[in-house]
This record gives structure tokens, C-alpha cells and sequence, in this order.
């Protein structure tokens, strides 16, 4: 490698290296991030798509009094490796090691933190509403791509900054993939913008589009007017329109490879004064053989081989896999089932049902709040939409679930992946909020597996069912360590009984609990467990459980989760209750069994409460 | 009258009638409207702006077969007057009588239930969807206004539907308002349109628009090509290209008072085989004096005079008026104080805001979620936003109160108005999730003033706090019973000791907590109350609290609330604890007396609760 990019002072070299050095960064960033993705797995093609783009932002802006913001964020690693972080890659999305976003805790070349996507638009916005009012002159930067800009917020948000002709510069990175590929009509349009022109070649419709701008807004800058002569890039006002009549001067595309045509780019929208929106075309992948050929599966992915690609194949079934597959022979049965996916098709699980069933597979893209209004209008005509999101993005979709599904009392269902705690990904994805915002819900049924056994049962449950019911189910493996122990049939299974202490496991806390209770009762205590399948309704006949303490353990949040709504149902029973969960407080990555250690909601630490209960009796 | 709108069959007249006595249909329903309205109250301005659109709907389309959704479903009035609702009128948003929105139970008409803005169109495509697959042919219309078309969920479902090239009807109701004047780039753009067309009258462009369209679409329909001939209406291919880009034909402008013109445009639509946008120029408050001129005021408003406009002016103080300027005051002091508001700026008191500090007022337009996203930016570079939005509204923004403002711990102050139950505006409004929502997401600080008195404090207590702030208030008079009996200054005060019973009243619940415990104490039982002001961070010395009864009530859902999060804390207290809150079913519209006795929360039912406990001793 040319550098160290431990060591040198890569900021400085982005600013003053020529063209030709910075190609030979980024072909070292790319050989360092093959390498250490490899090992600790992460989010790689996005990150291998955008090292030259990343470079030219440093190079022409001046962070961090310039304020850059990745969306979503995952694509920040060569931002990261730029700003000083290289050394922290070894520890990369490890418990207390270094972030897979942004985080401005750890550099304040970090703007503003993401995580969920879309928000850059809107949050450049503020900051540079800010700006403007403290009068500074510094720029705000948002670096979007194409997936999560067709999500609404970002319309919302151009909406304004159109309007008030407010300086925001919007960096649109179109890889013409999303997670997945890339859906919807702005999609296509984007692609009909990229293969109308060729983007490399410098244009001399410069000075007519430039002329014809702005819509509504203020003269050019002299900046810009003086640079016209020295500058070449392709500025296109005829395709662009679709941002141009929302008041916003449209750049490119430009290709995200040409360091030298993206410098120039750049500097012309901070010279600008007003709105821009620069369209880079980027691949997803570059750079790297397997990523190029693979940039579904490089999207996030696990250790790897760096010269087959291969991952560690991982013989443990999925909660994702037995979804997909499950409701594939649900819809073979029933032709009223209809699978929606926001972006995410693949990641839980629902390609075998888009292989099965196409006709009824919709992916709406990054829109979650639409999915869940598109799902009851498909129940108002009559279907029985399954609506597969994640915990933690189905939050924005809260509303809806009230207003549109609930208020009805339509019959979605919704199939909450990645709930609890996410590992890796942190703070931004952790599912801990599902049981809450679910159960405050008049109407709603919430139901949470122990197992792939349990999740395929009551899917065939909620499936003959009325009205909505959300199933929530965690990350990875499905192999309960108790395969077959229990079984769902539409309610809890009592594990075990217990005369000292009845340990009430909600859904796949369950082996936690187990364990728990195995070492109370080596320990003299008389331990049950009771698999909490059904998290509402509760459970009345709980108020006769003949115990002594009842303690409920849930991977969510304690305010308004399972236990709470015990407490307040049962509290004046004989037996005390102690409610164990995700305590009042944002949980950082690593590997789950050292979150949970650290949130006192595994095995140990369930055991440890119990124990100290009854030693202080 | 011409018509006789209680018996008539209104449905077949609009199919039947000449355009001539359609007109006459019209201006009755006008009289009829300007009638009803002034003795129930109601929302008036946009209701009358409608008249002929809503009849032309009823002309080409063969509804309940056909769907026809009303967008936020304010402006349905005319639509259930058509369908055989106008002797309800007299009992109009009053307990047990005719809802003010869309609602499937009152009429089959009604296809789709709606409330919060911006989901018609999703709704639309997703029955629309559904009718695909089953193989129907019956027509989905979505009628929404431009100020519900700037929120992103309609960006999301257009993108969606633009893709698919499913066959939805979208008419732009446009009358250049959202509640109050409209907002943003799209409405400056919908502007240009209408001011670049004389749309009254015909064009012969029709032949090359058709011809040019669609872009990645199927072959215009047999019976829109044969139609061509004999069809006169203006269709603008230049000027409807944001649509358009989008996959989406666009039809219009046209006049929204001329029922030839409509109807023609939407038998074209109807007969068209793919997505189409007709844009309709209306205007709000149309054809009665009064309305016409104060649109806004006449928006949704109280009893009123007829000859004069004039409401019963009403001299007691409102939560809003003591937001707003009090944070008028504030902002004077403070020049970090920015306020922001979605759309609905007069109705948050934020008018001598905006008077006195234009430059730091930001209405966003309907877009909760950017607006919270904006204030975390602003947050991020130095301001103190304060984001004023509906208790029912905010519930948009819950992910981004999690991800963009709580996990940085951002300096965000939430001005909850409509907190609790609102009244006439009913289910789809009440404001009774918002303690849940806010309370399970650390860090938040989260308030319920008693009176306005309270509220003014908070405010200034909260702008100099760190990290986010809610401040919830119901809707309506901040003139408690017991003014200045109580303050703020940052937490609970004691109104009352009582040795039995200690009530914890949650905020504005404060009267009906105290003329409980009167009557408690008349009834011989010691009956004290304590004001909840600081509903979190909990206060830790209510565990010391010297009675034998603990009662808490909240106008909130006990799923979350208040209640069952001091019961999870403090059940191990030698004190027993009743929660009094909203129960776990939707509550319907009516006046708030009437509403809080159903829910069980008011004075004499929080006595009854309590007696019955000391009964059962």
C-alpha cells in the first residue's frame, strides 16, 4: 500500500494530493476494507462504491466546519478511515469497538448520527436553516442514495428547502440499488436520466442550463458565474427536471469514479448559492470481484473469504427462513395472502414467496409508512397482506398502524423481524420498542415465538384470524435450545411449574430463562418457567398462578412493555413480581450475549435478581 | 330548495340531472351546508369548495362499487349528504351522532376510513391492488388536497403506483391551502400551473398529450381513443411532467365548479387504462360571502351567525394562546428559540410568533416527521427548536423522536397539543397515546401542565433543560377551577394530604381529581390530590407517600401511561394503586364531558372507583 492509513494525515492528502494519488487511495481503501470486512464482517459494497466520492467531499469541503452527513450511515466507513479511524477497524461493530455509523461521539467529522434511512435531507435542512439565521457560510452536505431517497421524508424536505431556496447540497448516490434492487417509478426515472446521457463527457450546455436557473429563486453567485469558463462538468436542465420544478439546480450525473470531474462538480454547488442536487452515478461493489458480481450479498455480510467470497456457511435455520418459507406454503394454500416488503425483500426472507407467489409480492421500497396503508387497503379489498419489516423501521410506520389498520380492524398482519436486541448494527437498530408501541394499541394481538416452530405455527394462526396481529421475532438462529419442548396452539406453554418462582419468558427470552431456572433450582429454589407466546391480550388466568414471585423477562424496553402491563393487571395477587428488560437507556452494538449481560436481562442475570429476592426475604 | 336532500335519491339525481339542475343540486347543498354548520359547527370552508367535484364523482362513478376516498375526510360533508346522510346533519361531531369523517360503519359509501392526512392514495393503490389480482374492473379514486399532496407518503404511493402503472384515479382537489395558507416548493410549482392556463377553457392539445403518453406504460385503452372526438378538455403535457416523470397522466388543470368540463375528464380517467392525476381548481370556502372571504377561519369552526359570520366569541383562555405567546416572549429574551409548525400554525397559537419573529417560524407544511427531523438539525447547530403538532399528528414522527432527536440527546422542546381526549373530532383525533409514546423512549423529559399558568412555566423551565422536552395539553380552556393554586417550578405539587386516598392527577385531569376527592371527603373518606406535572423521569419519593390508596388518572390509554409505570415502580409500597385512564378501545367523537364519563375518567367515576375500594375493605 502507498499509505498508512493508520498514520498519515489523510484529511491533508485528500486536499492537496493530484488526481492521480488519490486513485492510488482509494485503491489502497478498498484493499483495506476488503481486508478487514473480511474479518469482522460489515456493511462492504456500499462502502467500496463510494471511496472516491468520499475523497472528493474532504477534498473540496472542510470538514468538519463543513458538515457532511451520510445518510442512513452505513456507507461512512471510507469517511471513517479519512477522519482517523482506520485503527478502530479491527474492532469494527464489536461490543465497544468501533461503530458501523456515524457517531459523533467518536469523531466530529461525524455531523449528525443515522441509522434509519432518508433523514439527511431534513437534518441538512435545520443545519442549514441555522446557518443561515447565525449567519455563517459554512456548507451542509447530505450524501443520499437512490434507495432511500424515493422514501417521503426526503420529498418533505426538498419541498422546503425549494421553497425557501435554502443552500443544502444534496449528493444523490445512484447505484441503482436500494438493499436490493432498486424499486419504483423514480427509480426508472433515474435510469432514463443515466442511460439518456454519457455522463463522462463534459457538456457545453453548461451556460443555457445555468441561464435557466434558478425557478423561483436568487441570481447566481459570482463564484459560480466566474467559474464557468474553468469548470467542465455535465449539467443537464432538461432531466433534471423533476428536482428543477421543485426549485432545486440539478448537477450531472457525473460519474462517481472521475475524481477530477467530481471536484469540479462540487465546487461549483458550494459556489452556488442556493439548493443542489448532484447526481453521481456509483456501483455498488466497484472495485472488488465478488462484491461487483455479489452486491446483494456483500451489502451487509458477514466474515469472508477474500479470495472465493465465501462466507462461513452457517447451518443454523433462521426466523427470516422459516417466515419466507412458511408463508410460501401458507400462499399456496390461500390465495388471499399477499407479501409486502419495504426494501427488504430478501432479508426477511421473502424471496422463496416472490419465487412462489410473484403476483403477490409487492416491495414498496424505503417507505414504510405507505406499506402499512397499502397493506390495509389491500385488506380492505378483501386480501390478507403480511407485512414484513423490521422492529425497529416499523416505528415510523406507528401512526399508520393506529389509524389505517387498527381503527378498521383490518386483518394485517405484521411480521416484525430483528426485534430485540440486533447486535451488530446498535443502537439505531435495536427492536426493544415493538412490545410498547404495539401493545398500547386498542385491537391489536402481539404474539412473540420461541422458536422457528412457534413463528410457523402462529402464522397459520394469525392467518385465520380477524383483525391485526403482529408477531415480533428476533434476529439469526430459530433453534431454541428446547426444540419441540412447547408448542404454540394460540397460547402460553407452561415449561415448568414452580412453587418458589415463576419466570415468565415472553417469546424467544425463553432459553435465558430456562437456564435461569435450571441453576435456581440447583440452588434450592423452586423455579418454573412459562413461555409467554401471547403478549396481548394478557393472560387472565395469571392472577391464580400459585407461587411466590412471579419475575417476566422480555429483550424490550421495561416502560410499556410485557411486564409493566402484568404489574398493573396483577399487582394485587399474593405472589411479588419483579419485571427484568431492556432498562431506560439506548443500548450500544456488540454481540448479543454481551448486550444482554450488559442490559441484566440474560441468564445470569435473571438468576442473580431471583436469588437476591429470596435471600432478602 | 329545489331538492329535498333528507328523501331525495341524491345518487341517482347527480346521474340523472342536467348539468343545469346539478348546479341548482349545488347551490342547495351550499344553503344547507352554511345552515347545519352554523348551529353544530364543523369544518365548512373546504366542505363548500367541494360541492360540484364531490357530485361529479357521484355522476361517473357507480359507488359503493366504484371506492371513493376522501383524504383526511374533513371535506366529506357533501359526499354524505349525497349518500343519504343529510338528516344527520343536525346531530353533526355531537355524542352518538354523525361522525365529521369518513366512516365505513355509517355508510357503505364511505370505502375507506379516514382522519390523519395523506393516506389516500396508498389506500387507494392497495385496493386498487387487490382488485387486480382478483380481477375486478370497479374504479379507486383518491380525493386529496394539494396541502395533504406535499406530505411523503403521496410521494411514496405515486412512486409506487407510477411503476406498476395501476389503474388509481388521484384528483388534486387544489385551492392553494392546506389548513392555513399552503406550503413549499410543490405549491409554488402547483401555482405556476394554474397561472400559466386559462383551464376553463378547452385545448386542442389534447391528440399530441395523449399521444406522447405513457411513458413506460400499456396502450391507451379502446374507449379513451374513441373518446377523443367527442371529449373537450384541457390536458397539459408540459406543465404536469413532475407528475408525469412519475409514470402518471395527467389531466388538467380544470375548474372545479364546471360540471361539464368534470364529468368529461372524469369519464376519460375512468375509461383510461393506467394511473392518472386529474388536478381540480377549487376554492375554499366557495359561494357563501363569509367563507370565501376568511377560508381560514371558516375551516373548521364553532356555531356561527349566517348574515354576519360571526361566532360566539368565546373570552376564556386556550393552551394554544398561552404557547404561543408565551413563546413569543420567550424567543424575545432568547434569540436561539425557533418554532415550527406542520401546517397548522393558527390553530397552535403560533401567529404572534410568526408576527413578531418571522425570520425563526417555520411552518413545513403537512410533514411531522421532516418537521422533527428539521428541528434535530437545528438542534445540531445551536437552536432551540419548538415543535408545535398535535398530540395524534406527532404520533407520524414517533421513529424519528427515537433515532434523530432522543438518541443524540438533542436540546428539542414538543408542544403537544390536543393532548387527551379532543372532542367533535373523535377517534381518529383524540391525543391519548402520547404519554406512552414519549415515555418509553430515554431521555425524554416528559410534562403535563394543569392550566395555562403551568404551561407558561414549563415552557421557560424546558428551554433552559438539556435534551428533549414533551409538553402535553389538552385542547380548549387553560382556565382550571383552582387558578393559582398550583405552580410548576419543576415538579409535582401537593394540592391535598390525604390519609385514605392520594390521588395522582395527571395535568389538566387536576379539576376532576379534585372535585373527586370533595366529594370523597364528604363521603368520609381522607381524600388528598397530588398534581403530576412531571410525568418522567418518575418521582422516586412517591415511594414514601403516607396513605393506604394510591389512585392515578390520565386522559391518556392505560397501555403505557402513567399509571402503570408508577405501578411498576411503586407496587412493592405498603399502598394499594388503582390506574384510572383511557381503557383499551377506540372513543369515539362527542363532547369531552360525555367522552370522559365513558372512559371512566371523570370525577365521578374516579369517586366511584374509589369508594367502591374502601366498600370492598
Amino acid at each position: 500500500m502507498k499509505y498508512d492509513l493508520i498514520n498519515d494525515d489523510l484529511i491533508n492528502i485528500c486536499k492537496t494530493a493530484t488526481v492521480q494519488e488519490l486513485e492510488e487511495l482509494s485503491e489502497d481503501i478498498r484493499q483495506f476494507l476488503v481486508e478487514k470486512v473480511s474479518r469482522t464482517g460489515g456493511h462492504l459494497a456500499s462502502n467500496l462504491g463510494i471511496v472516491e466520492l468520499s475523497i472528493c467531499l474532504m477534498r473540496v469541503f472542510d470538514s468538519p466546519r463543513d458538515r457532511i452527513i451520510y445518510d442512513v450511515g452505513h456507507q461512512s466507513y471510507v469517511h471513517k478511515i479519512l477522519t482517523g479511524r482506520a485503527a478502530g477497524f479491527d474492532t469494527l461493530r464489536q461490543y465497544k469497538g468501533l461503530s458501523g455509523f456515524p457517531k459523533h461521539r467518536e469523531s466530529v467529522h461525524d455531523a449528525y448520527d443515522t441509522g434509519h434511512s432518508s433523514t439527511s435531507v431534513s437534518a441538512a435542512y435545520g443545519m442549514a436553516v441555522g446557518r443561515d439565521i447565525s449567519g455563517d457560510d459554512y456548507n451542509v452536505i447530505a450524501v443520499i442514495g437512490d434507495g432511500s431517497f424515493t422514501n417521503g421524508v426526503v420529498f418533505e424536505a426538498l419541498n422546503n428547502i425549494g421553497a425557501n431556496q435554502t443552500k443544502v447540497i444534496t449528493i444523490l448516490n445512484d447505484n441503482g440499488m436500494s438493499i436490493s434492487r432498486n424499486v419504483g417509478a423514480l427509480s426508472k426515472y433515474l435510469n432514463k436520466v443515466r442511460s439518456s446521457q454519457k455522463y463522462g463527457q463534459a457538456k457545453s450546455s453548461v451556460k443555457s442550463a445555468l441561464d435557466s436557473f434558478p425557478v423561483f429563486g436568487r441570481p447566481l453567485s459570482r463564484g459560480l458565474r466566474n467559474s464557468k469558463q474553468k469548470i467542465k462538468y455535465s449539467v443537464i436542465g432538461e432531466e433534471g427536471h423533476l428536482i428543477e420544478d421543485l426549485g432545486i439546480k440539478y448537477f450531472g450525473p457525473v460519474d462517481g469514479y472521475d475524481i477530477r470531474n467530481m471536484t469540479e462538480i462540487l465546487k461549483a454547488a458550494s459556489e452556488y448559492d442556493g439548493p443542489t442536487l448532484i447526481h453521481v452515478i456509483t456501483k455498488k461493489g466497484k472495485g472488488y470481484e465478488w462484491s461487483e458480481k455479489y452486491p446483494r450479498k456483500f451489502h451487509g455480510i458477514g466474515p469472508f473469504d477474500t479470495q472465493t467470497g465465501e462466507t462461513a456457511s452457517s447451518s443454523s435455520l433462521t426466523y427470516s427462513k422459516v417466515f419466507g418459507e412458511t408463508l410460501t406454503s401458507l400462499a399456496d394454500r390461500n390465495d388471499k395472502i399477499i407479501a409486502i416488503a419495504a426494501a427488504m425483500g430478501t432479508a426477511t426472507g421473502l424471496m422463496p414467496f416472490y419465487e412462489a407467489h410473484e403476483d403477490r409480492y409487492f416491495d414498496v421500497g424505503i417507505a414504510e409508512e405507505h406499506a402499512v396503508v397499502f397493506a390495509a387497503g389491500l385488506a380492505k379489498s378483501g386480501y390478507t397482506p403480511v407485512v414484513a419489516i423490521y422492529s425497529t423501521f416499523l416505528q415510523r410506520s406507528f401512526d399508520y398502524l393506529i389509524q389505517d389498520v387498527a381503527l378498521q380492524n383490518l386483518h394485517v398482519i405484521f411480521a416484525v423481524d430483528r426485534a430485540g436486541l440486533v447486535g451488530a448494527d446498535g443502537e439505531t437498530h435495536h427492536g426493544v420498542f415493538d412490545l410498547s408501541y404495539f401493545s398500547m394499541i386498542p385491537g391489536m394481538t402481539v404474539l412473540a415465538p420461541a422458536d422457528g416452530y412457534q413463528l410457523a405455527e402462529m402464522l397459520e394462526f394469525a392467518a385465520d384470524m380477524d383483525g391485526p396481529v403482529a408477531i415480533r421475532y428476533p434476529r439469526g438462529s430459530c433453534e431454541g435450545k428446547h426444540l419441540r419442548l412447547r408448542r404454540f396452539r394460540g397460547g402460553n406453554s407452561v415449561i415448568s411449574e414452580g412453587k418458589d418462582v415463576t419466570i415468565l419468558a415472553v417469546g424467544a427470552m425463553l432459553d435465558e430463562c430456562i437456564e435461569a431456572a435450571e441453576k435456581l433450582r440447583a440452588n434450592g429454589i423452586d423455579a418454573g418457567v412459562t413461555n409467554v407466546a401471547v403478549v396481548k391480550p394478557l393472560n387472565t388466568r395469571w392472577s391464580e398462578l400459585d407461587t411466590r414471585l412471579v419475575v417476566t423477562v422480555e429483550d424490550n424496553v421495561l416502560r410499556g412493555g410485557f411486564g409493566e402491563s402484568f404489574t398493573a393487571v396483577f399487582k394485587d395477587t399474593p405472589y411479588d413480581i419483579i419485571n427484568i428488560g431492556i432498562p431506560d437507556r439506548f443500548v450500544e452494538h456488540g454481540d448479543i450475549p454481551s448486550l444482554r449481560r450488559e442490559c441484566g436481562i440474560d441468564a445470569e442475570s435473571i438468576y442473580e435478581r431471583t436469588i437476591g429476592y429470596f435471600a432478602g426475604k
